[in-house]
């Protein structure tokens, strides 16, 4: 399993992933989901990939070696794709080839071609955008409406998400959303597991402000960790009991 | 869909259960899925129902009408079985009977035979006790280490009671905890609606000290959902800044 975030707010961009893999629980493995494809001052592109870890292994090699525009007849990179549409349109392309490769015959083998990939980031004069690309190729986009997007295993951490993050979110409350999200993620599914990868960048700076990996036992996470439970505690204690409650419990 | 919700702690138990059933979300309909067998002072036996609805209300009949008991030849319902144990037996043998009659044709016809029970309560001077029945008519049971239990769309409401169930939480706190775990539900999947019915029962009463049905503009329970989502605000607020994010953001 895996959870990764992408929010688009007002300010800029937060992409948070964490880096667990497993086949079964007896088998668990870490590896890096999200990816920084940067040229200061030009562009910062972010992928994090959540299914089958083959299939979104390939899809990362596909994307560093290229894949051909088939209007163009060009190589295209993350690191020379001229819009975030077009970096969109690229992973799709990616994704179709490794199912063209593999896909059809893992599901002859009765295995689901399992990839979802998010897509964040800026590119020369262009908007920042975030995307999220399914198995087929097709993707959404982040909307004013809708400034995050989710992979992986998004309900436990959905509800915060739900309740506090607005396009008009302050950047850095949008990190410790996004932070609050994955820990509720961690509490309740086995399958997420630290070290959590974050990528934060400035809308406009083109290049990424915060790189960081959260390790086991880093005291901020720690800290938030242990605040939040207590707020949440905290919260509950202060709603009035009900009045149907009142004088029988 | 489907959300209910068991807590047993040690002052009593909670169930609460949502009412809506959908085919699709252009097809939705109001059914009680929480169901009372009481007989104060003798018994208080409460079932709540997830899965498909022509399985659990064929499941409600033969549990009303009576099924017999192989070992004892006798008829057997939940007013007068002699256990929980044996009343969540008899609801597995409920299920297994319309798995035969029904279930085998449904998945002929590529549907799943899908239904799963909360079943929590007290009979004479046995404990109290809460189970959950599955599919195949097996169950498992609530205990001091995890004293609830959730069926349907479990996984919006879990969060909150992950880190604010225990065994000693108080039963109003658990009752405010089961609506606010209902709420992010609510918020999340359109398939869980209002009304929201609630019985709540102290350890050693044998009668329901609360039944109690939300309905939609409930006061109280609108007044819940604001404070809570407040709360949660407030909360994410009050967490410092991650130190890797001071100075940059």
């Amino acid at each position: 399993m895996t959870y990764c975030v992408g929010i688009l707010v007002r300010d800029g961009l937060v992409m948070i992933a964490d880096t667990r893999t497993n086949a079964g629980v007896d088998n668990i493995a870490t590896f890096r989901k999200l990816h920084l494809f940067e040229k200061p001052g030009g562009r910062l592109v972010t992928l994090a990939t959540a299914g089958n870890l083959s299939v979104s292994q390939s899809v990362m090699s596909l994307l560093s070696d290229g894949v051909e525009n088939p209007e163009t007849g060009e190589i295209e990179t993350l690191m020379n794709v001229p819009s975030m549409f077009k970096a969109a349109q690229l992973v799709g392309r990616a994704i179709r080839q490794v199912y063209a490769i593999d896909g059809v015959e893992m599901e002859k083998r009765n295995m689901t071609f399992d990839v979802t990939m998010l897509l964040g980031g800026q590119i020369g004069k262009g908007q920042m955008r975030l995307y999220q690309v399914y198995s087929a190729g097709n993707a959404i986009e982040a909307t004013l409406d809708t400034p995050f997007l989710q992979i992986g295993e998004p309900k436990y951490g959905k509800p915060i998400l739900d309740r506090a993050i607005s396009h008009t979110t302050e950047l850095v409350e949008a990190l410790k959303l996004g932070l609050i999200s994955m820990d509720s993620t961690l509490k309740s599914n086995l399958g997420v597991g630290l070290p959590i990868d974050i990528v934060v960048a400035k809308r406009d700076a083109l290049k990424a402000q915060i790189t960081y990996r959260i390790q086991e036992d880093e005291p901020y996470f720690r800290d938030l960790r242990e605040r939040w439970s207590a707020a949440l505690r905290a919260a509950h204690q202060a709603i009035p009991h009900p009045p149907y409650a009142d004088k029988v419990l």
